[in-house]
């Protein structure tokens, strides 16, 4: 008798991942005789853990998988220190992950800043600490138990940022620095990961933020897909997901045009010209200008939609209007057929 | 005293849209001696009025711009025979539409179908019938009353489909044949054409197709959108508009995009070249197979986003496979480097 589906469902995905690493690290591993790869030459995979159902599922199938193809595998615990007794839970962690038969397994203790909201706080630093340990480690992969619902969440909070379809593109397979961080549940949902944990009778912890309405991840959890589900249908999830993965190839696809139309519309001195810029499609040319503008020192994360769009009307509706005043000191203006865009 | 605001900001965006038609009609206006526009010339726009609280207020404002810009207006309700008692009202709407002072003005029975469900068997039905008032009576346009809260479903209903970015795209503020459709309202909620009623006394019929959970559209507008709004805050039918604004130039810019390949990666023969169909971004290529697909005689509304993977691995994961099998009895094969699309 075989596994649980549940369980041979996140067997399959984790080793899918596995294959991947295995072949983008590929000239790494081959020994010098160009045997079989030894011990000291295998990889190592790390697992992200705080201990919940998706995280713990995902370690028990590295544990299972990761030996069968010669790699080492490994866990990591992020303690926020938000909650009184957080580094105990995190010691508990470490003690379950290592009873998964994981090695190394280590708990990293993270204070968690203010800045852009306590989400976006906790998130960097448990990105920075995730990285730390990885580097330490050498290790060839982290891999992250989002799932399909996480995902389809995030392209929620894409959506209510209004901003376009790079904010709809939700997390991606892989990202971070050289491919780092892999998210092998990414097309499986949630009740998948819960049902993998009952099977193999793990324990888990369920974060109490999950169900914090504080949070706007947990508010879109715990009512507002719910309620989408509702009225639209079954397949909201999914279709959240399979949209987040249209949206990033569009976005990419996008991106590279810009930035190819972004040298052709620059004159010899490397300014701007308006009749260039004109002829683009809106969504490009808006993507151009958008580059220019961070370029030119305006923080990314503080340019918005109708900042682009008064760039825009400088050169599709000119009726001589003075320059644009945009974050970080930066001001556009049109002078005598170019677009000027500097920090004064 | 000016109007009361919200009477004012219907007015103004009726105004913006009359001079957009006037423009595009240009030269059809000028009389032969290059005099003002007689009342033989002027053109006519009609709007399209269901007697609900939106197509009410465009009614009214259409009333009172269109005479000072030397604009004739008309109405046209459209009496669906849904409902017992369906043609009393749409004569009562025709006697509230004379009554603004907008004339023509007519009622149009129409036979609902049932194809591609209730709902889109009734627009279907609805817009061949504008299309036909239109033209008989060579109206310059046709006004809609959709505001950005059905622009913020639209997306939803297109974001529940999982197809893409064309379907986030909503509503267009000009469509159909020549631009005949405008949407002065897409920018403007339905709070503000609700007090621009009641600010003007004007009588409005609430459809109760729009609270009956048996539509979609209703259950997203009752449950859906609040529920999303509580989660996510009260930006969120803004956010979803501006979606759909930015996500409709992003598809325009890749169908363009997708135009242009299509031609450059057949070879002398006209067919497909896997090699430089590798060579595209993602997003290009699915949109390069789709219209190929299309063109060959598939269905475009039976090809989903799935087959188009299909089609894709044949590209980007070959190792063998057979013909994929598309709607309208159309397969794709690859055959000694071409990619073969027909019907068989």
């Amino acid at each position: 008798m075989g596994p649980h589906p549940a369980v041979a469902a996140i067997r399959l995905a984790v080793r899918r991942v596995l294959h991947d690493v295995l072949n983008d690290h590929a000239p790494e591993r081959l020994s010098p005789g160009g045997g079989p790869p030894g011990r000291a030459t295998a990889p190592l995979v790390l697992v992200a853990c705080s201990g919940g159902a998706d995280s713990m599922a995902l370690a028990s199938a590295l544990a299972f998988e990761a030996p069968k193809l010669g790699v080492r595998a490994g866990g990591v615990t992020v303690d926020h220190g938000l909650q009184p007794g957080s580094d105990l839970r995190a010691a508990e962690v470490v003690h379950r992950l290592t009873g998964l038969g994981l090695g190394p397994v280590e708990s990293v203790a993270v204070s968690v800043g203010r800045e852009g909201g306590p989400e976006a706080a906790a998130r960097d630093a448990r990105y920075a600490a995730l990285d730390a340990v990885a580097e330490r480690h050498g290790a060839a992969a982290v891999l992250l138990g989002h799932t399909r619902d996480d995902q389809a969440e995030t392209v929620l909070l894409g959506l209510a940022r209004g901003s376009g379809i790079r904010s709809l593109s939700g997390m991606a397979e892989v990202s971070g620095s050289g491919g780092r961080y892999r998210r092998p549940f990414l097309q499986l949902d949630r009740q998948t990961a819960r049902k993998a944990c009952m099977a193999q009778s793990l324990p888990v912890w369920d974060d109490p933020h999950n169900a914090d309405p504080a949070y706007t991840r947990s508010r879109l959890r715990q009512e507002g897909l719910p309620a989408l589900e509702k009225a639209l249908g079954k397949g909201v999830v999914e279709a959240l997901a399979r949209t987040a993965q249209l949206s990033r190839d569009d976005a990419d696809a996008l991106d590279a045009w810009a930035s190819r139309a972004g040298e052709s519309v620059r004159d010899d001195s490397g300014l701007l010209e308006c009749t260039k810029l004109f002829a683009l499609p809106p969504a490009v040319r808006r993507r151009v200008l958008r580059r220019a503008a961070i370029e030119a020192g305006a923080p990314a994360g503080s340019l918005f939609a109708r900042h682009i769009e008064e760039i825009d009307r400088l050169i599709t509706g000119w009726r001589g209007q003075g320059g644009i005043n945009l974050p970080g000191k930066v001001v556009a203006q049109r002078q005598g057929g170019k677009l000027v865009i500097r920090q004064g």
